[in-house]
């Protein structure tokens, strides 16, 4: 069976990066973003066999598609491009939540076509096509929120891309279990990041002062307002959970501060060195 | 002038670490430990050049001490070798806080010998004598906070030392000080780190999703309890603050959640952003 034929819309760091890699793995890849900028340097850095700012003309003729836009921009640019799809084409996205568009999506989803939402859990701290590696997909997760409509062999095709860019963990979750996970092991990472740096009175020259343990904690402070913003309120509750639980554990040492607690303070730090641990010999 | 003679009491990660670089830079080194383990294993490793689980046959010929214990153990052990004390001795110390003895240590200071109170800012999450490594000084900062009572020379000779060690920014401050910045960029992490780990109500399997954000903002909450519960309560007015001061921010973070307020997002994002990476330029 000859390779298949790839179309990728949006060529940021997350769309570059598939582009990269699915290239190098041989595919015929088309690259489509709305920013010209980025479209020439996909086409001069032989990113993508070939590159426009709309993906209209490659459409017809992609066995695949990935929609790596930011959450909210993955419908409209579906019902743009569904007249286009070829039948039995499968559709792939990149979204950080899944529960607030998967009906919707396959809602206007052709009939012939077949949507796989996926989650591939790499990032960077920068964002545009100049920061596209495929290396950051070595050895990272990859998740996909199968739903009753799609197809085991639509399933396996995206779990084969991925295993091939090089993910090593390839999960099949729901949406609603995705969502409430990412919640925890990734946006409130980001939303305590941010309220650490924030929260500097700055009555000191910090920067002088930081050690591992703060640059560490606050590398992810350094975000995308845009996509970030968007991620979070389209997964408030969960988000605003998470966030309440954190706060309660919190709470726990500053009682045990406030009423010199010794014991308690070391019982939560033998608690959280032996969880830690556990994560450790997993990763 | 000949180099000087250096006792290390307390051979864990710090205090070995201390042994292993001064030996490296030829002065001779003797290390004191209570555990006997450790005492063989650094006559066995050639850490330092005798050791004993007693400082005291050590302590006339030293010029220069280390002691490398917990913080409530420091005035202790002072007082037990001050008599041993050689004349014009310098002392020091490695304790991660500094205003709730620095009165006390200097009371019981024999005439004529000297305490610089030194805070180096590199830590491990393991403790003791295998992990010790000179490495770790390399580029990291160290603090000193001088007391009236300091003659200049003893605070050069302890900047020396941390210089020839590989320490790179070595600050002089106040302790309050520097009980007030520690509380920020070092103590309020870990209390982050170890909240984060124990909010995990696990549901689900959660080591199977985490990315390098989850790991990062929790490396730290591999922590020695015995130590930092010390440092904790030794230090909890100021670490009480820097709680409630990023907890001001969070709730920043939940209310424009609550409130689908993109823009208050938004607006701490691009803060956060902006912070974080004049960070990056000073590191």
């Amino acid at each position: 069976m000859p390779k298949e034929k790839i179309t990728i819309i949006g060529l940021g760091v997350i769309g570059g990066s598939y582009a990269i890699a699915l290239k190098k793995l041989g595919y015929t890849v088309y690259g489509a973003d709305c920013d010209e900028d980025t479209v020439r340097k996909a086409k001069e850095r032989g990113i993508a066999d070939d590159a426009a700012t709309c993906a209209d003309a490659f459409i017809p003729d992609s066995d695949i598609v990935v929609i790596a836009l930011y959450p909210k921009q993955v419908e409209s640019e579906l019902k743009r491009i569904a007249p286009l799809l070829k039948k039995g084409a499968v559709i792939t996205d990149v979204a950080g939540i899944k529960s607030h568009f998967t009906q919707r999506i396959e809602s206007i989803l052709p009939d012939g076509t077949d949507f796989v939402f996926a989650h591939p859990m790499a990032g960077r701290e920068k964002k545009g096509i100049d920061y596209a590696d495929d290396n950051v997909f070595k050895g990272a997760n990859f998740i996909i929120t199968p739903s009753e409509r799609n197809k085991k062999s639509s399933l396996d095709t995206v779990e084969r891309l991925a295993r091939e860019m090089g993910f090593k963990n390839v999960m099949r979750l729901t949406p609603e279990e995705h969502d409430k996970i990412i919640s925890f092991v990734s946006q409130l990472p980001h939303a305590i990041a941010v309220a650490l740096v924030n929260s500097d009175d700055r009555k000191f020259d910090t920067p002088r002062f930081v050690g591992d343990s703060y640059r560490d904690l606050t590398r992810i402070a350094n975000i995308n307002e845009k996509l970030w913003s968007e991620l979070f309120l389209g997964n408030k509750q969960n988000l605003l959970c998470s966030i309440r639980e954190f706060e309660k554990y919190l709470d726990v040492i500053k009682k045990a501060l406030e009423n010199d607690d010794k014991q308690a303070l070391e019982e939560e730090f033998v608690r959280a060195t032996k969880r830690r641990t556990e994560f450790n010999k997993e990763l």
